[in-house]
């Protein structure tokens, strides 16, 4: 089931609006109302303008309605530019009146406390009863620079995309962002397509519009500002529109920093999620994360331009050797991947370059440029045309227009011809330097954005970079049902939830329950000593602390004694807890411990999470999560991607220990997410992790079922 | 003793020349002679001009020499820009005519190898039989701007800094980044003083220019890109110069990657050194570290034209609570400190603000200042005036030239009467918006740098912030000369090591060497039991592999039949070793396991390293370096800001452990080595530290000394 609220047809109204309404319009400079209609009639709104002002009868030559309930009805879009207190019946006048969209300027809304919040959800109830869309709270309006609608009190530069031109489409939940973006872009010969803020979403929302984008021929990437995806599931099933459309989804997402989580929740009013979670779950699905607004629009403009987002494995060609070793810096810093390139692996490189300059990457053709500058168009295009390379950069030193002159036209021929479906970036080392704009507009025309500085080039590819280093098509098996789900809820003690888990697949030592000392010894006989015993009550949430583990049992008289002592142990810790009994375990092999857990978030679904235990790891954060549609390759690349992962490759002499059986495991938990929708929580913790071909063995089992 | 080569009136013939000759000077369009006797003559170099070709008797209306012997004594500088083969004949002849400096362009000396290398020291040692300055070879020169004197090749934009502008003076072992950055801080407004290019250093180096640049009036900040010091010592005599008379010194120096360091290595022919020891000592004494070209630039322009560096704690006027999440997000990624400010600890910022706008950082002041825009004066003096703030950063929306008409006045008229000696920063938050070039100027005449972009201001603040930071002044106590350290050396054993250091005031667990079993169990018994008994001897690095260590003894037999079993242990593991006996030693307490060293590099001297132990801690890298000089206060800073440092301060219910006593020991390490240069290397590891106040025990020592 589809979580959007609004057909395209229904924003359509919004966003390509044939009748508009201005309530509140007005002539006063520097009045909402008053720019807004400026906008309008400025740039030549090719539909029916319809002022309301109770006070005038016209405004710039055009008539003005002194009520709502004078409009005609059916007019697609209302702006109100109008104080607050008057929103709620304004919006119920329109909707009477069969408008199709409102957009509302006003804040004072969910984000202003109690009372606001409960106008804010009456809007949704008018939104939803009436079809009719609602921008807003608290936002900026919209700009479709397509169809040249400004529905927005911002000045507005209504930079038309010429004909067979890519756009970005905006969807922002800041109306500053969404503005500052467009301001931004358009100096960059980078032109928007339309342009949404939606402020507190009373009823429509970033997803909404997405999708709209996703569908909108002239948008051909998406860059976003988001505080809180509010339907992760419409969010989800947009950018997977998005991605079989080929249009890219960047995202600006401020929430790394608690206190930046704590800022979203009192801007907008809305609720902050799990940063890391929204994060796991929308990079499966394509999204790409900038950390800057630096970052978005860089990012951007070569997802825009290139004629392909960059793959791994990036080339430069430099000038200068001292730019290789800040090349490597910052490759290292970002998890920037330099290709190797040398001698004797490049012969075509080798071919076009002089004798007494190596091949290398970055490349370093030092000056010779200035008096053979056929060497760029020779470099680069060697470069491009080896399928080993996903990028390449051309990092040069502008100097001035004469230098420039020398550099820029065989730069620019490299891409003349349409011949390669791969990026290539321009990056000038001094930023500053003048540069004739003409050179600039040049490398636009045939697909190379142009960066005044190397280091945002580098970033920027770096995150894309990133996205095509993701096999997103790799999946995990089937869901798996667990048999016996019914029977259990809440917390499920350690004995149940390895009862449950074992036929799954995942490994735990040999054990056996047993609710009394003789069945205790007896089922220690069978497995064999040393066993373990461990108290087992669904109440019973810390066993250790009371004295609910004893290790190391070697005999059946020990086994016996111990099973009293127990009993005595967790009675004096609590007496209001019954054990069901005892589990009787193999004692099993030492071995470095991880923890392997998944929860299922009532918005963005199941997830699981592993890395390393104890204390160390826990305060080194030094874990990972993962979807639970992924396959065990890609968790295998997470787990190696973990801070202390050569002590899974094998450290020091120490064997390599069984990735593949630790991979192995996180798929099956999630598959069992997945498959049993009632568990809130697994925990397995320790999981011990053996030499590579030994497997892992689960240690303890916790599970929280809805 | 001062390790500088030359003195400012040498070096003030290369950089102030009063008359220079151009040796291979041309007309030839692109020719290195050609471009340079251009730029002399174009930027009318005030002096005599003696270009030396052998084919031509005129060039540019000067008289032309036909061989340097012709040329009369005592020019100050001659630059050569002829090809490599003739350089050394050249270089010889010039000093016979008692030439003052001498600039080499040519490529092709230690880099090239050993022919190369061969050449570049004969011209050291000219350099240094007749006191005359050379600079590269391999280099591009140097421009004095200031004295309008360009000896390089390439075109120059002859910007002169005004009679009392503040300006920079460039000292770079690269050519092309000493002419990236002049082309870079041009543009910004920011003038350049003097830049010299040092290329391969055959005699002066970057020392040599630092030291004149802090001398020279015209400079007042020093930028600098360096890929290998090659006297650690002149530097930071001249880095310490630098800090008295208040000229701060910015470097870009690549090497934090192994890849990094190579290529450097490569690229000069220089040898790279230990890059975080580096860092240590110079971070030490008072340099600042930029990681990208970019950084470089942006701190360069805060230094220059702010009225004082920034302290630690920012604060930010914003415009938007979008941009509130995004800063905490960037200011905890890059450790910026944004100071907490609120209604109630801040009566004057909340008596400027409107009631609806609660005093926080970033101050979100909406939109209002569109409408009230003394709103800007009020609120960034508030926060200039604060003495918990260290630097102040307007972050503007600035949309377009009306938009920026309304805001930039007031933002100028903060500084304006120059009552605030603090830096206040205009960040741009649409980065590409049009705002008229007056302005931009307008900040910039009172002080105020412009950055286009927020995220670059805030990492530029964050570096100069953490200079503030530093406590520069604190010192660690007298250099502590050990006694008895005449009669070692190389490998010290366990036992000598922990006589030496005892006295300084390392704690070891108690314990005495014996050479025979029976003296073995008579310190037993006098210390008392358990005990552990390790074998002692130079040749024995390893003692554990040996079979040379063993625990937990717990009677005088036990430790009998273990002299004899490690006497075995170690016969059969390596027979040509011979033991001078074992160490017995108390059992300690267990605890938490650091690792204290110490070595002395032969160029930058004693450093201290401390962090945790074990295999995570190798693969985490957690540690840090300390110099010697440094208090208490300072390492405690540093082990406090160690990845697993919540350890430290306990975590979970585990005590606090004693920091202070693991700082002190650190401290006294430091003294040690600086009161005994023979020590190469000190060893503690591991280090037990234990609960506050319970100190902290080194269990083992290892010395090794010239």
């Amino acid at each position: 089931m589809s979580e959007r609220r609004f057909t395209n047809e229904q924003i359509d109204r919004l966003l390509r609006p044939k009748s508009v309404a201005v309530i509140g319009a007005s002539d006063r400079k520097g009045a909402l109302g008053a720019t807004l209609l400026n906008n309008l009639v400025q740039y030549e709104f090719d539909g029916d303008i319809y002022p309301v002002n109770p006070k005038r009868d016209e405004l710039l030559g055009l008539k003005v309605y002194h009520t709502v309930d004078e409009l005609p009805e059916g007019i697609d879009c209302a702006v109100l530019a109008i104080p607050r207190p008057f929103v709620l019946d304004t919006v119920r006048g329109l909707a009477a009146r069969k408008c199709g969209a409102v957009v509302i300027y006003s804040a004072g809304f969910s984000e202003a406390g109690e009372e606001g919040m409960k106008e804010q959800l009456e809007l949704g109830e008018i939104a939803r009863e009436h079809g009719m869309v609602i921008e807003g709270p608290n936002c900026l309006g919209c700009t479709n620079y397509v169809e040249r609608v400004p529905l927005t009190f911002v000045e507005t530069n209504m930079q038309t995309p010429p004909k067979g031109t890519r756009a970005v489409g905006i969807a922002s939940q800041s109306g500053a962002l969404a503005a500052v973006l467009a301001t931004a872009l358009h100096p960059r010969g980078c032109y928007v397509s339309t342009s949404v803020s939606t402020g507190n979403e009373a009823a429509s929302g970033v997803e909404d519009y997405v999708n709209w984008l996703v569908d909108d021929e002239d948008t051909h990437v998406i860059a976003m500002y988001v505080e809180s995806l509010r339907r992760p599931k419409a969010f989800i099933e947009a950018a997977r529109r998005a991605r079989a459309a080929g249009k890219p989804i960047i995202m600006l997402h401020p929430g790394k920093s608690n206190k930046a989580q704590e800022s979203a929740a009192t801007h907008t009013g809305a609720m902050a999620g799990d940063y890391a979670l929204m994060k796991t779950k929308l990079a499966r699905e394509g999204v790409i994360f900038a950390d800057t607004l630096e970052e978005l629009e860089d990012i951007t403009e070569i997802a825009l331009r290139c004629p392909a987002l960059p793959g791994a494995n990036m080339a430069v060609l430099g000038e200068s050797g001292a730019l290789r070793g800040l090349a490597f810096d910052i490759a290292e810093d970002i998890g920037l991947d330099l290709i190797d390139l040398n001698d004797d692996n490049s012969p075509a490189l080798r071919a076009v370059l002089p004798d007494f300059v190596p091949v290398s990457n970055p490349t370093d053709i030092t000056a010779i440029g200035l008096s053979e500058p056929e060497i760029y168009t020779k470099v680069l295009t060697a470069l491009l045309d080896d399928d080993r390379v996903g990028s390449v950069v051309a990092s040069i030193i502008q100097s001035d227009p004469i230098t420039s002159g020398i550099k820029f036209p065989h730069i620019i021929k490299v891409l003349e011809d349409g011949s390669f479906a791969k990026p290539l970036v321009f990056a000038g080392v001094d930023e500053g330097a003048t540069v004739p704009q003409e050179y600039i507009d040049g490398l636009r025309k045939v697909g190379i954005p142009w960066f005044p500085s190397t280091e945002r080039a580098y970033r920027a590819i770096a995150r894309l970079a990133d996205l095509a280093k993701r096999d997103l098509t790799d999946q995990s098996g089937e869901p798996l049902p667990l048999s016996g789900m019914a029977e259990v809820s809440g917390v499920v003690p350690e004995y149940k939830a390895k009862e449950l888990l074992r036929p799954a697949g995942i490994a735990f030592p040999e054990s056996k329950f047993a609710p009394s000392a003789d069945e205790a010894a007896a089922v220690a006989e069978t497995i064999g000593f040393p066993v373990v015993m461990k108290a087992q009550a669904a109440a019973l949430g810390h066993k250790s602390d009371a004295g609910g583990v004893i290790l190391n049992l070697k005999t059946a008289d020990e086994v016996r004694e111990a099973f009293t002592r127990m009993y005595d142990n967790v009675a004096s810790y609590d007496s209001s807890i019954t054990l069901d009994g005892v589990l009787v375990e193999k004692m099993g092999r030492m071995g470095t411990e991880m923890i392997v857990g998944a929860k299922s978030d009532p918005q963005w679904g199941p997830v699981v999470l592993a890395g390393f235990g104890g204390v160390t790891a826990e305060i080194l954060k030094d874990v990972k999560l993962f979807t639970p549609d992924m396959g065990v390759e890609r968790v295998k690349e997470g787990l190696l991607a973990l801070k202390q992962a050569p002590i899974l490759k094998g450290y020091r002499g120490s064997p390599e220990l069984d990735v593949d059986a630790l991979a192995d495991l996180i798929v099956k938990i999630g598959q069992v997410m997945t498959g049993n929708p009632s568990i809130r929580e697994i925990d397995l913790n320790p999981v011990i992790i053996h030499p590579k071909g030994d497997g892992v063995v689960a240690l303890d089992a916790l599970m929280l079922v809805d």
